[in-house]
C-alpha cells in the first residue's frame, strides 16, 4: 500500500514553534520536511542551532526565495505576526494550503485585529475564507481549508476548558473569567529582557491585564460557540517554567446540571482532550510534550461557581502540535497520527 | 540612652519559618535571642544546619524542655499546627507574651478550627482572647496582646488586596474570588514528594480546590472587615519558585469608585503596604526578602470587575516579617525597627 | 511476519526510573508490561500516580506475591538498592531473565560492594556472572547475559567520555578527574529534604567529595577498559535541574594524538553516542528523554590537558533508555528499537 | 561626632551590578548617592525599573553629561567593558577616584588585553597604575589607590580558593584545573537568546572552553601570588539558577601540608571569607546577597589531589559588594561598612 506523502515547508524556523514543528514533523510518517527558511540564519544546518534534531534532518535554513514553497503541499508559517499575510495570497493562489502558525487569520473583524496588531491587514480578503482550526469545535470546516488559522496558546486553554459551559448554555456568559499561566517559551524565542533566566526565574507576575491580544480572540471564539456575545476578563501571568499553560476559569451558574458528566459527554470523542474524575487536579507536567488539553471540573463548597482547571503545553497542542492536528484533519489523515508521544515526566 | 531588650525564644526553629525569623532577629537592634528549641537537632549549632547564619550566632537547638522558655518577654512559635495550643497556657500564665506564627489561634470558631484541622483543640478559652495579627487592620488590639495569632501567608496577601474593597462596601462580597499563586517554601522544610524539585519544577498546578485550610481564615478576616458576611472561592496554586505569593483577586464592583484613590488613601500611612501606580504589574521577586505587601488595582476593558494584583514574600510579611512586625507594636517600638532591608533583586 | 513479543515485568515501579521505564516500554513494539509491583502503591493504577500515562496503560500496581513474575521474559528491577539481589536467584532459577537498574550487580568485589551500600551481599555467586550492562563496551557478553548489572548515571557519563582515551593508552590514568553534575532527579523519588525545591532550586553545590558510590564503579569500569589501575577523583554536583547530567572531564595526554578522530572513530557505529564537531559544547536539555550520550573534546591552550564534555539524560542513557537498549541485545532485537525519541528542547 | 560622607555616582547603572550597587548603597551609611546615569533610560526613575528600591530612592537616570561626576568623591563604572578607560583619565584629573567593576582596568599587559577584549585600549598608562582590587592580595595598595581594578566574579572565586596553595608553594601551578559554575545573572542583564528562561532553565553546559576573558586575568593574579608563571585550565559552566558560582578547583600536592590549618590560618583574620570545618560542602544559597567567599577543602580518597569548593555571590563578592569593600578601604572606613546583610536562605 503505497503511503500518502504530504510536502511541507516551513516559513520561519528558528523560533520555538519552529523547532516544535521539526521535533514533531521528523517523526512524522507521512511528512516530508521540504523547506525551512530563515533570513538571519540562511546556510545553517537546522540540527546546528537545535541539537534534539542531530541525527534526524540534513536540513538547512534557506532564504524565502529560494524555498520553492509554491512546490509544497502545505506550508506553515511559523513567523511574528504579519508575515503569513504577505505571502499566504501567493501561495494559495499556487494551489499550496497554508496553517499560520501565527495570528495573521485568527480575527474576522479586521478593524479590531488592526487595533491590536497595530498593522493595517495585507489580504483581508482571505481572513474571511480562513477557518479558525480548533478542531474541537471547527473538524468540519478545517477538512477542506486553504488556510487555516492555527489557535492561540491562551485561546486552546481557555475555549477548551469553557467549551462544553457555553455550548449547554448554563453559566453567565457575560462575567467569565480566565486566570491564565504561561511558561516563557509562550513569549517566543526572541532576545528580550523581560524573559531572561535572571529575570524570570523565581519569579511571578500578572501581565497585559489592561488587555491582551489574545483576548479578542478569546471573546470571538466563546461566542461563536454560544451564538451570543460572551464577556470575559482574561488575565495572563508569566511563570517561572519553560513549558505549559494552565488556565484557571471561572463561571457562575445560571442553572442546575451535571458537571462531570457534561465534560466527560463533550470530550468523549475528542483524542486530545482528556477530562480528569471528580476532584482532580491536573498539572502542566502531565502534557509536557504532547498534544492534550486535561482539564478538571469542580464546584468549590457546592456554590453557584464553577472553577475549570484547564493545562496544555502552550508549544504542542497550544502550537505546533495542533497545527499537525490540522494537517492530519485536512489531509484525510487519522487525526492522531504523529502525534502519539507520551509525556516527559518528570 | 538605655535601648530596650527585648529576651525572644523560639519553639521550633527548623522550618522555614524558624529560619527566616533567626535571619531577622539576628539584625534586629531590640531583640535578643536566648532560646531555639527543637527535639530532632538538640545539640547543633543552628549555623551548621543554615549556613547563612554562620558568623551570626553560636546557638545550639536545645530540647523544649532545657529553653527555659518562661524567662523570655516573647516566643515564637514556629511550630506545626497543635503545638502552640498545648505550651500557650503555661507561658501566659508565666507572663510570657506569644506570637504563634502557624495557625492554633487563628480561627475563632472552634468547630470551623477542629473540622479543618483535624483534632481537638487544647485551650479554646485562649482562642476567644487571641488577637489576630493583620496589624493593617487589628493593630491597636495588638498593642495589649498576649497572644498573637500571625495570619496564614495566603490571607495576607488576600485579605490586604481585598481590604479597601470590603471596607469600603463597593463590591459584591458574596461572589470574590482569589486566584493564588505560591512558592514552594509555603509547604515548609518538609521531607515530602510533592515538593521535590523534581516534582515541583517547570510545572503548574492548582491544589486544594474543593477546600484548603487558609479558606475559613480569609472568610472570617473579610467578615470581619465587612462587617457582614463574606464568601468567596479560593484557588491556590503551586508555582515552581522558592519564594513570592501572587494573589489575583477579583470582584464585581456595586457602585462607581475612585479606585486608585481608594487604594491609595487607605494604605497611605501604612509602612509595608505599596500602592502602586495605576496601570501597573507587581512582580514577587520585588518584595523577595522584605516584609512588603505591594498591590495593583485595575479595571480591564472599564468593566464591572475590579482585578487586584497583590504579592508578598510568603516567608516575610506572610509569616516571620509580619510576626516581628506584630512584635515591635507589642512592645512599643516603631514598627518598622529591624525591618528595613532591600529586596533582593533580581 | 509474526513480531516477537517480550512479556516484561518491573520490580518497584513507583520511582523515576520505573515511570520512565513506563514511558518508553508503552512505546516500544515488542514489550508488553505485564506487571509493575509496589507494596505501598497496590491497587492504584499507575496512570493515578502518573498522569503521563492516561491513556496508555491499565495496569495497577500490585504486590509482588501477586504479580507473576516468573512467568515473565524478563523482569526490570527499578528498586532501591539492596532488593535485587535478594529476589534474583529464584528468577534466574525460572528462567526469567533480570535487568537491575540499581547498585546490586555492579560491583564485583563484594567486599568493595559490601563496605560502599553498607549491606551484606545476598548472592555473590551472581554477581561473578553479572555482565555490567555498558553496550558501548560488553556488547557481546550482554547478548547471552541473565542477569545485567545497568550502569549507574554518572558511570556511563564518565566512562563513555574517558573510554577513547582510556583505550587509546595516551593519557595519565591514575590522575583522571571526573567533575560531574547531576539533575535532582537523580536523587530519586524519595521524600527528602535536601532535594526540596525550596532547598535545591537557585543553589549549586558538591556533595559526597569524600567518597560517592558511584566512585567505585567508574573506578572497575576504567580499569577494565584499560586493562591496568586506573584512579580518578570523582567529585559530583547537585544542579538545579530536573533531569541531565554534565560530566567534566580532565585528563593529562602522555603522547600527541589527534583527539577529534580518535573520538569519531570510536564512537562511528555506536546509534547512541554523539560525537560532536571540534570546538562544540553539549548541553543537557540537546538529549532531555532521549537515549543519547552527546560528547565534544577539548584541548584548551592547546596544553597537555583535554577536556571532555560529556552529557546523558540520567533517567534515560543514565538508566531507564539504557535498560531498553540492553533489552533490546538480550532479546536480538536491533538496537535503536523504541528509542528513538527527538530530544524535547526546549 | 560628624559622619563621613562619599559622594558617589553610578555610571551605567542599568545592569545587574548598577542595581546591586544600588541596593548596597541605599542601605551604606556613609554613602551619599549623587547621580546614576544612562543613556537609554535618562529621565526615568530607578525605583520604576527595579522595584525593590521603591522606597529607598528618588534618584532618576541622567544624562552622563548632566550627571557632575567630577563633583563625586567616587564613580563606580558598572558598564560595558571599554567605557570606563575613556572616561577615567578626565575623573582622575579632576581628582575623583573611580572603581570599575568593568575589565577595563584588571590585565596589566595591554597587548594581552586588547586581544581578548578585542578593542584597543584607550589609556595603557593608567592601567599600570590601577590596583587589582582584591583586598584579600592588595588591601595594602587600595588604601591609597586612585584607579581600582574591581575583580571579575569567576576570578574572585577562583583566586581566593587557590591562594593558600599557591602562596603556600605546595601544589604544581603549571596544572592548576578551575571547574566553574555560574548562574545566568553573570552573563549581564543584557537582551540575549542564550540567557533566555526558556533556553537556560533545565539545562547546564560548559561555554567557552577554547577561551574566556577570565582566564588571562586568572593566571595573572595566580601568577602575582605565586611570584612566578602559573597555568591553568579554567572551564566554565552556565547553571540554571540566578545568582551564584561555585569553583571547584583542583591542584596536585607537591608536599605534605595540613590543608585545613593552611586555610584557616591564612584567612583568620579576613572578615569576608569564610573557612568551613573539614568535610563540608558550601551551597551558593548559603552567600546569596552577601559579601562572603566560603570555601571547603578537600583531599578525597587521601591521594595527592587537593579539591577546593569556593562559593560567592557573583553580584556581590564577585562584584558590587567587593566593590563596596574597595570604597571602604580606600576611604579609611571600617572594612564591613554596609556589608553586614545576613544571605537569603531558602
Amino acid at each position: 500500500m503505497t503511503q500518502k506523502i504530504i510536502n511541507v515547508g516551513i516559513v520561519g524556523g528558528t523560533g520555538y514553534t519552529g523547532v516544535e514543528l521539526l521535533r514533531l514533523l521528523v517523526q512524522h510518517p507521512n511528512a516530508k520536511l521540504t523547506a525551512i527558511t530563515s533570513r538571519s540564519e540562511a546556510g545553517i544546518p537546522v540540527a546546528d542551532m537545535f541539537h534534539n534534531l542531530r541525527g534526524w534532518t540534513d536540513l538547512k535554513f534557506v532564504e524565502p526565495a529560494a524555498a520553492a514553497l509554491d512546490q509544497c503541499d502545505l506550508v506553515f508559517f511559523a513567523t511574528p505576526n504579519g508575515i503569513a499575510m504577505k505571502d499566504t495570497p501567493a501561495l494559495v493562489k499556487a494551489g499550496v494550503r497554508v496553517i499560520d502558525v501565527a495570528a495573521d487569520f485568527r480575527i474576522k473583524d479586521i478593524a479590531e485585529w488592526e487595533r491590536w496588531y497595530k498593522m493595517p491587514h495585507a489580504c483581508p480578503e482571505l481572513v474571511a475564507e480562513a477557518v479558525y482550526g480548533l478542531p474541537e469545535v471547527n473538524r468540519a470546516q478545517i477538512v477542506g481549508a486553504r488556510i487555516v488559522a492555527n489557535p492561540g496558546c491562551y485561546p486552546t486553554a481557555v475555549q477548551l476548558g469553557f467549551l462544553p459551559l457555553v455550548e449547554a448554555g448554563v453559566v453567565d456568559i457575560e462575567h467569565l473569567i480566565a486566570d491564565a499561566k504561561s511558561g516563557v517559551s509562550g513569549a517566543g524565542r526572541k532576545a528580550e529582557v523581560h524573559t531572561l533566566l535572571a529575570e524570570a526565574a523565581d519569579n511571578f507576575k500578572a501581565y497585559g491585564v489592561p488587555g491582551h491580544r489574545h483576548f479578542p480572540e478569546i471573546k470571538q471564539g466563546l461566542t461563536h460557540i454560544a451564538q451570543k456575545a460572551v464577556n470575559l476578563v482574561f488575565t495572563p501571568h508569566l511563570t517561572p517554567m519553560i513549558r505549559g499553560i494552565h488556565a484557571t476559569l471561572y463561571a457562575r451558574l445560571t442553572q442546575e446540571v451535571d458537571l462531570q458528566s457534561l465534560y466527560e459527554n463533550r470530550y468523549a470523542n475528542e483524542a486530545f482532550v482528556d477530562v480528569m474524575p471528580a476532584g482532580s487536579h491536573p498539572d502542566t507536567r502531565g502534557v509536557r510534550g504532547v498534544n492534550v488539553c486535561r482539564m478538571a471540573v469542580h464546584r468549590p463548597q457546592n456554590g453557584d461557581t464553577v472553577v475549570v482547571l484547564s493545562v496544555i503545553d502552550n508549544l504542542v497542542k497550544g502550537a505546533a502540535g495542533q497545527a499537525l492536528q490540522n494537517m492530519n484533519i485536512m489531509f484525510g489523515l487519522p487525526e492522531t497520527t504523529g502525534l502519539r508521544q507520551v509525556a516527559l515526566l518528570p
